[in-house]
């Protein structure tokens, strides 16, 4: 792992580049970050990046008010990395079925399949590369393609103590989630008109966590509530330790 | 309407027995309260009555962090109130079936249904007599009978501008849950073994409420986990006004 470049945003929370192998990510920090921080690994969603402000904001948020380290990577054919010829032919596909107005489950079955085969090595690398500098439990948050990649990820790493997924339906992810006993939150977007709402349901059912929330809110699949960011850190709060920000 | 009883807790919130006609209620209120003071109104579940423990716990938590005045009151036939022959054989049937292990949405739909149609003018009556003492916004809260009573109290209730739900299903609510446009969260236990789950997501459906929020927990009718009121406490604080408590 090699850190690149560092910079402190007003808050005080420190953001650094790093690179582990070929894949680049950030890791914010607190500004005084305590011995047991915790950490949440953050997967951005299909044709985004590690810094995309979805993963900026939450970041920022995680680290300033509740002491958290948050690291995103840029996913496989994403952000400053390579396309493969099979990454643009999944990206042509998906642009197909969304200007076609059709569920895109069938088709980011294939793509995520691809991407987590990719993304979950790169994942745990970066976790072992983490483990001088955080020494905290870990969680992850990862929503629609970040679920296609959480999955199969949580499933298969022990040192993930906590996740929140959400906007995917069970397509393929079903054998994952049911190896997933660590406390799940789950976001469902109600009228989501990419993502059937049975799938979503379907998917939630399979994880095989004692504690698992579903959230489910009125609204498509992109009007994920902004009070679900606070519901989060409460959520990683009370499975991973650290301080709850005071109200706002 | 008339206040019996005043008593002050450690914690400073005021409770005060009152009656309006011959319904016996509580007033919970917080110490030093603010003139627009949200007011929630708090339906316990079957068998139980306006100062069962997950009413007093949740009212007292309202009143003290948040501000808020509560008001519960016995539902018919339960609590301080007598009960009627028609109380006596729902009760019977409701016993029956608990005994046999049955699901006991059909047994509750008559109950709930004799409940409501005596209930909604009990609460708009106490809601005509408390304008005096709390002038601010009005919620709902209630779960399981609270939620039989409440979904057609707040379709007949312009005053009602925010109400929490759950842990029933969708026999007979549909059409008054389908009148209902504020905002709405509902609870649903995902392994509920009294309320079939797929009557709970009609429910949650019928509503038109523009935002609504389904949170549905792993766990059997009674397991609702402790962290549900610090959300009701969020969702009222959205809703209604008032100040968020710090973290505990």
């Amino acid at each position: 792992m090699r850190f690149t470049t560092t910079d402190t945003s007003p808050d005080g929370v420190v953001e650094r580049d790093f690179t582990v192998g070929d894949v680049p990510g950030v890791l914010w920090s607190p500004p005084t970050p305590s011995d047991r921080a915790p950490l949440v690994l953050m997967a951005h969603g299909g044709g985004q990046h590690k810094r995309a402000p979805g993963i900026l904001g939450r970041a920022r948020r995680f680290a300033a008010d509740c002491g958290f380290h948050v690291a995103a990577l840029d996913a496989p054919g994403h952000g400053d990395r390579p396309r493969t010829a099979a990454d643009e032919q999944h990206v042509a596909a998906l642009r197909r079925a969304q200007a076609a107005g059709e569920p895109i489950g069938p088709v980011v079955v294939g793509l995520h399949l691809d991407l987590a085969a990719r993304a979950v090595p790169e994942w745990r690398a970066t976790l072992d590369a983490l483990r001088d500098v955080t020494g905290g439990p870990v969680g992850f948050w990862g929503i629609m393609q970040g679920t296609g990649i959480g999955v199969p990820l949580v499933a298969a790493e022990p040192r993930i103590a906590a996740a929140v997924f959400g906007c995917l339906g069970h397509e393929t992810l079903t054998d994952a989630a049911a190896r997933i006993t660590v406390p799940v939150e789950f976001l469902l977007q109600w009228d989501d008109e990419l993502v059937a709402r049975q799938s979503g349901l379907a998917l939630f059912d399979a994880f095989a966590s004692k504690e698992k929330t579903l959230h489910a809110n009125a609204g498509g699949h992109a009007d994920v509530p902004r009070f679900e960011v606070d519901s989060a850190v409460r959520f990683f709060t009370r499975h991973l330790g650290g301080a709850l920000p005071p109200p706002a």
